[in-house]
C-alpha cells in the first residue's frame, strides 16, 4: 500500500482551500486564521470538531466555474448562454446560498428542506431547480407557487401531478426531463450503455424520455425548458460527459423535428476533486466547459439545430476543497498488529458522525498536524473517531509524526462536500459548526450544535 | 438470489414487535394502532416516514433479558448477581431511559450526549456506564461528578486523567478495564485469536490489560469494579461469548492472585436479531445467560475463585425488533433491466437519511404493504429512498404486490436499532419521529423534526 502522507498546501494546492499556508511558526492557517487552540479556542467547544470554510476560496471556485461556462458558451460562438447550478446536496446553508447567488450561480435542490433554505436565503427562484425521484406534494407546491426556474421531472406520473398543481396556482411550471442516457461514469472510466437499472430518470433507449418530453410539450400548464442528464460522481475524464451531451442533442433533434422547442440542456455534475496526495489533479473547469460546449455545438451543427443554453451542476467541485475539518486529538494508543509491528491509533473528537464517507464509500482522506510544526519522525498511524463502533475509522493508514498527542489538532482537507451535509448525531454526538474565515476574521455560517439542539425533539427532555 | 418476501407477523413473530397483527380489514396494526392514513394521519406529516415503537414489546424484551440474567446468576448457584445495561448507542431517548430504568436495567453511554440524556431522564447514576475510546474531559467530569457506576477505561492515559478528575471532586471513580480478548465474532462464526488491530480495549496478549488493572488497583482515587469484553455485533452463536468469558476469568484469576479484587465481569453485547425472513431465529436471552453464567462458574471453580457479578450490554436485541418504519410510497417506476425484464422501483418518503444501514453495511431488510391487504400478484421490486443519490436503496430485491402505488404505506420491521440513532439530515431531509403505541393509544417519544429544527444552527436563517 502506498504511504499516505499529507501534502503541504504549497505542494498540492488543489487539495487545500486556496488561502491555506504554514505560517512562520509552522502553524497551518486558512484565510489568515491560525488553526491552533489560541486562535480557535472559542470555536473548539470541546464537544465536536470544527469545520473551517475558506470564504474567498469558495467565491473563487464558484467564479471559476461560472466564468468557464460563460466563456465556453459565449454568443460569439453561436451559443445561447450558460448557467451554473450549485448542487445543494453537497453542502447547503444560508450564507453559502447568498454568496453563490451574488456571484450569479443558481441553486439545485432536492427536498423540501433544501428548496425552503434556498428560497428563504434569498436565491432568485428563476435560478433554482428541484430534483428528486420521489417529490412530495409539499415540495411541488413550494416549487410551483414560487415559480422556480426548473423542476426536473423524474417519472411519468409526476407530469400530471405538476400540471394539476400548476392549475391550482394558475401558473405554468418550468420543467425539464431527466434522461437516463445509458452513460455512467465515475473514477477513471465510463460505461457507454446499459446503466438503466437505477432509480433516476427516464430511459432514452426505451423511449420513455421522449414520450415524457412530448407529453410535457403538449400539456398547457407546463413549459418544457430542457433535457437533463447526470452520469455519475467523482468523474476524472471528459469522454462520458461528451457522449451524454451527444445523446441529449440527438433526443433534442427528434423533438425539434416534432416542433418541440428545447431551449436548454443540463449536463449535470460529478466532477472529481482530490482527497489525498495519491489522487490526480482534478479536471479544470475550463476544460470541462470547453468539451461540453464543443460537443453540443458540433452535434447541433451536424443536425442543423440552433445551439441551446447549457447548464451544469457542480457541487463537490465547488464546496469540497474549500472546507477542512479540524479534529482535536483526544487519545493515542499503540497496538501490536504483528510480531514486532505496532500501529498508532490516534483517536479524535469526531468520526463517522461528522464524516460518514470513509465508512460509507471507503473514501480515502489524509490529514496533517496543524497546530505546530511536525518535529518527530513519522510512524504508521490510523486516525479513528470516538464512536462506539470499531469500524469508525477516518483514515486507515497514514504516516503521522510520532509525537502527535492529546491536545494536538489534526486537519483533514477536502471535507466540504458530503461531510456536514451527511452528518448524524450517532452516539448523540453534537454536529460541528462551519466557521467561515476570511482575511483574518471568522464567523459561524453554521454554529455548533448544543445539547439543547440535540434534545429539542425528545419529548421527555426538550421543549418538544 | 432467494426471493425476499416479508413474513407476516403470525409466521415470523421474532421479526415483528410483539403486538403486531393484521386486523380484520387486512390492515397491519401494532399495539392496537392501525398503520394506515386514517389512524396515522396526523403523524404522517408528509415530510418524513414515521417510526412506530411497540411500548409493551420494549418492556417485554427488556424484562426477558433482565429475568434471564437474574435467573442464570441466581445466588443459589453461587453467583453474585447480574445486571443488564442497555447499550444506548442503538437508540436512546428520555422515555426509553425511563422505561428501562423502571424495569431495573442500567444504561450504557458513550458520549456527552448519551450520558447527559441518561442522567437528565432520571437513570440512577449507579446503573450508568460510560464507554469510549476517546473520552473528552467534559465527559469524564460529568461521569465522575455524578459518581456513575462504571467508566470503562480504554487506554492507559485515561487512568491518570480519571484519577486527577476524581481528586478534583474528592471522590473515587468506579472503573472497569476494557479487555481485547482476541475473540471476535459476528454473523455465523467467531475468530478465537488475533483481533488485536482495533481501536478499542487493552490487549490481553501483550499484558496491557493486566497492567492497566494493576495500575487502577493501586491508584487510591480509583475503584476497580470489573473487567469488560465486547466481541462483536450481530452474533448468532454462543461459543465466542463463552471463550471470551473464559479468558476474562483467567485474567481475573491472575489479578486475584495479586490480591486485586475484581467484583464484576461484563461480557458486552452483540446478540443478533432477525431482519428478514431469511435470517435464523435469534439466540434466546435464556440461552445466552445460561451459557455465560455456566462458563464463568466453571472457570471460577477450576481456579478456586469466588464467582463475580455478571453483566451484559444488549442494545440491538432490545430496541431493534420493537420498532418499525412506516414509509409513505411517493412514486413507482418500471425500469427495463434486460430484454423483456423489468424492475419496479418503489420510491418512498425517506431513505438513507433515516436508515443508513442498507448502504453502510449492505444490511438486508424486508417490508410489507401495511395500509390494506395485498390483492395483486407480486412483482420484482426495489424499494428506494428519495435522496439525490443512486445508491439510496433500502431494499434491493423484494417481491411486492404489483398494485403498490403512491399513497400506500410500506412498513419495514426491525428498524429500532441504529436507524433513528444514525439518522442524518442528508439532502436536508427532516428526521422522523418515534411514535410509541400501546393498547390503542399513541404518543411521541421523539417528535418529528420540523424546518425550524433543521435551520436552528444556520446563522443566516435560524435563531442561531
Amino acid at each position: 500500500m502506498a504511504t499516505n502522507t499529507c501534502p503541504e498546501p504549497a505542494t498540492r494546492p488543489d487539495l487545500w482551500p486556496t488561502n491555506t499556508c504554514r505560517d512562520a511558526n509552522g502553524v497551518l492557517s486558512i484565510g489568515g486564521v491560525a488553526l491552533n487552540r489560541e486562535t480557535l479556542g472559542d470555536a473548539l467547544t470541546g464537544h465536536q470538531p470544527v469545520i473551517v470554510l475558506d470564504e474567498a476560496a469558495l467565491r473563487g471556485r464558484a467564479e471559476v466555474w461560472r466564468a468557464a461556462m460563460e466563456e465556453a458558451c459565449w454568443s460569439g460562438y453561436g451559443m445561447a448562454g450558460a448557467q451554473v447550478y450549485y448542487a445543494g446536496k453537497a453542502f447547503l446553508c444560508g450564507k453559502l446560498v447568498q454568496t453563490l447567488s451574488e456571484l450569479g450561480l443558481g441553486i439545485d435542490t432536492a427536498s423540501l428542506g433544501e428548496l425552503t433554505l434556498a428560497l428563504r436565503a434569498g436565491a432568485n427562484p428563476a435560478n433554482v431547480g428541484l430534483h428528486g425521484n420521489a417529490k412530495t406534494d409539499a415540495e411541488l407546491h413550494l416549487a410551483i407557487s414560487n415559480n422556480i426556474g426548473r423542476i426536473i421531472v423524474d417519472n411519468e406520473d409526476e407530469i400530471a401531478r405538476i400540471a394539476a398543481i400548476s392549475r391550482h396556482y394558475d401558473t405554468r411550471a418550468n420543467v425539464m426531463v431527466r434522461v437516463t442516457t445509458g452513460v455512467h461514469a465515475g473514477g477513471h472510466q465510463y460505461i457507454a450503455t446499459a446503466h438503466e437499472d437505477q432509480k433516476f430518470g427516464l430511459s432514452l433507449t426505451t423511449g420513455a424520455a421522449e414520450r415524457a418530453a412530448r407529453t410535457i410539450a403538449h400539456t398547457p400548464e407546463l413549459r418544457l425548458v430542457g433535457l437533463h442528464s447526470h452520469i455519475g460522481s467523482q468523474i476524472t475524464d471528459l469522454q462520458g460527459f461528451a457522449l451524454a451531451a451527444k445523446k441529449l442533442c440527438q433526443l433534442r433533434h427528434r423533438l425539434i423535428e416534432a416542433d418541440i422547442a428545447v431551449p436548454e440542456l443540463d449536463l449535470g455534475g460529478g466532477y472529481a476533486i482530490a482527497y489525498t496526495g495519491a489522487d490526480p489533479t482534478p479536471l479544470r473547469a475550463k476544460d470541462v466547459a470547453d468539451v461540453l460546449a464543443k460537443q453540443v455545438r458540433e452535434s447541433c451543427a451536424a443536425s442543423g439545430d440552433d445551439v441551446p443554453k447549457l447548464s451544469i451542476e457542480p457541487g463537490r467541485s465547488i464546496a469540497g476543497p474549500v472546507m477542512v475539518t479540524c479534529y482535536p486529538v483526544i487519545a493515542t494508543k499503540d497496538v501490536t498488529i504483528a510480531e514486532g509491528k505496532t500501529r498508532r491509533y490516534v483517536a479524535v473528537d469526531g468520526g463517522m458522525s461528522d464524516n460518514i464517507r470513509p465508512v460509507l464509500y471507503q473514501a480515502s482522506y489524509t490529514a496533517t498536524l496543524a497546530n505546530r510544526p511536525a518535529k518527530a519522525p513519522t510512524c504508521a498511524s490510523r486516525v479513528v473517531g470516538k464512536h462506539c463502533e470499531s469500524g469508525d475509522i477516518l483514515i486507515a493508514d497514514i504516516d503521522l509524526p510520532a509525537d502527535v498527542t492529546a491536545g494536538d489538532l489534526l486537519v483533514m482537507p477536502a471535507t466540504g462536500a458530503y461531510g456536514r451535509s451527511m452528518a448524524s448525531n450517532y452516539n448523540l454526538a453534537l454536529r460541528p459548526g462551519v466557521l467561515a474565515v476570511n482575511a483574518g476574521a471568522s464567523s459561524w455560517w453554521v454554529r455548533p450544535e448544543t445539547l439543547t439542539d440535540l434534545f429539542a425533539t425528545d419529548t421527555a427532555l426538550g421543549d418538544a
